[in-house]
């Protein structure tokens, strides 16, 4: 029986820099937590007293807050995005995405302003994202078999990695639903009556304490069953090439190497365990499933 | 879309009496916490002073730990049968069951001692369980149907509600697969090469204070696709019925009423998670999510 170690090794992967989270200052917007700033954020929120209000020292026991005149999301996301641009322009902030996230506590809430999703882990807010396995029944022996894509070497984030076939950031005005959609067509060229069938299967979560600050992410997983004469198409650039490979050979990359993106290591693993591929004679069964939703769950 | 309130209501009922966590004692094995005792079981550990050490004051700072001298598990177990014996006279302790629970600090882990079953929640002592979802795909709609049993009026707990087609806690001795076919023998006559197709999809968690101690319990959570002409005999009269219901209309039993056993009402919950029954659009989906794994999980 395979040691579980691997999979360990890849969720601690998503899991990283917590040492650091007592240096993080909380960015508290009408009244809510809603992110965690590093102090090279703090330092730099301080340049624009119009926009932003820091109180106490930087830490967990201070916080960052906005001009209490900025009372509604429109006016907090217009007044956010020029303070982006200005850090933008310095390079503070690259890889800019003209997309824009909501800042919520929660998933469910109404946004409490828009940011530039480039911006989310600086400010510390939580992103969301859709990440779906597609993958092909054997017509006789049932045996899985799963579509893995390799990510451009263009890409600025994670060139050449091995990806999901489809899986994307969730967005401010589309549902989960609506983003698979949207995202299987221009990722694949997955017809829509095709996507549809989606299966939405549970999410997994992670935090990581990165460079440009914290990342507390949750990625909703779908499983999407293809026919076995589906071929993905690379749509926009983003897929260099697409595969197919045994759940088990699968499995033996996640365990043994880093070729997949790190989050996505996450998803797949938690479809072996969803599809029976890691069982609970394994040691260390319980504690690889409690660790795919080691971040914050809401 | 139904709210999500409902299924957010039975995972509470499983996750109650927290309150009185300051009041619990660490029960302590070989150096290792092993589970928590209540102050009215602390009280009966000192009546038997050369099987337990009471230290400290009663409460999470406190401990109750073992003789240095019962130091194998052969040793522990052996004292400890005794002492529950004399509990179990007395009617301390009710519904012995004459099944050994392994005592563990994790569940990989050799066993420190094996303890009476019937003893496990006074101890606070990890109980494991394995949860079978029987279903049935409709050959033509793809349309998913539950099996549920109605347990024996006779039963000791839980009469008459409704359960699994097939569950039983985690003994010594059998791993959980030898452990699901055997249940699936004895309470629902299902064949081993029929059961040996049940596939293992996760496990979930809860933690309740009850009236005689604390659980930390674990379901290992199996789905058992059965074809549709096969149907399940009770055989050891634990059963007193099984059924075979619609999946919308066992998710309307769960969300409305309280007819299923409670910690069932987890594994079906995170049935309907995993088959898409319930998706990210219905507000509280995240936080379902996480609730289902509220309690311990190693």
């Amino acid at each position: 029986m395979r040691s579980l170690n691997g999979f360990i090794q890849r969720v601690r992967e998503c899991n990283t820099g917590l040492e650091e989270l007592h240096t993080l200052t909380p960015f508290v917007v009408d009244g809510k937590e809603v992110g965690k700033l590093k102090p090279r954020f703090v330092e730099q929120t301080r340049r624009f007293p119009e926009v932003f209000v820091v109180e106490g020292t930087p830490g967990p026991s201070g916080r960052v807050s906005l001009d209490a005149d900025l009372d509604s999301c429109d006016k907090r996301s217009a007044k956010i995005a020029d303070v982006l641009d200005v850090l933008r322009k310095e390079s503070f902030i690259t890889g800019w995405r003209d997309e824009l996230y909501p800042v919520v506590a929660s998933f469910d809430d109404t946004p409490l302003l828009l940011v530039e999703r480039a911006a989310a882990t600086h400010l510390g807010i939580k992103a969301y994202g859709v990440h779906v396995n597609g993958f092909v029944r054997e017509p006789h022996t049932g045996a899985i078999k799963l579509w893995v894509a390799r990510r451009s070497m263009t890409k600025p984030n994670w060139p050449g990695k091995l990806d999901h076939i489809v899986a994307g950031g969730q967005p401010h005005g589309l549902s989960c639903r609506e983003n698979v959609l949207k995202e299987c067509a221009e990722e694949a060229g997955i017809p829509a009556e095709l996507a549809a069938t989606a299966r939405p299967v549970g999410a997994v979560s992670y935090l990581t304490i990165a460079a440009n600050g914290y990342k507390p992410d949750v990625l909703f997983c779908y499983d999407l069953e293809l026919p076995p004469d589906f071929v993905p198409m690379p749509q926009d650039g983003e897929v260099s090439e697409f595969s197919l490979k045994s759940i088990e050979e699968v499995a033996e990359i996640v365990a043994t190497t880093t070729e997949f993106k790190t989050n996505c290591c996450l998803v797949i693993i938690d479809f072996l365990v969803r599809h029976g591929y890691i069982t609970p004679e394994q040691k260390g069964y319980l504690q690889l499933v409690a660790a795919l939703r080691s971040g914050e769950c809401s």
